[in-house]
């Protein structure tokens, strides 16, 4: 089983990184570009075949590993 | 206009970030995760509402400076 998670920042937490990107885009020439921020995705491939159970522990990973829940979201998409 | 942009590792490119997760995620008790693989992903606000313009002006960043389309897949997606 294929999963994504995604991990983003909370809005309000401030993203120095996206802020760099986006002076980085408008120094070479796009303009119109009001914001970035930048964030984690994770492509996992799991053993097993229930979709219930994978979600369970996806979401106990990103709570323990994967993202820093006081500043960050996550968002976990199975596919088979 | 909102986009989002996910930038892969391509498959065969070495991902020892991933590696050190998945090995975390291990000794931490996750049985059964088979591979992990970390990617990016950029949330931009644009300006305008013509959302060809927007897609190419978001390829040719992701061409210029998001993705180093040697190692790197990008995947496009907006959302209005």
């Amino acid at each position: 089983m294929k999963a994504r998670v995604t991990v983003t920042l909370k809005a309000g937490v401030l993203d120095p990184q996206g802020q760099a990107i986006e002076g980085s885009l408008k120094s070479l020439g796009f303009a119109g570009v009001a914001s970035v921020r930048q964030g984690k995705v994770f492509d996992l491939v799991l053993d097993g075949t229930d979709e219930a159970a994978a979600r369970s522990a996806l979401n106990s990973m990103c709570e323990k590993l994967l993202a820093n829940t006081v500043i960050e979201n996550y968002a976990v998409e199975i596919s088979n």
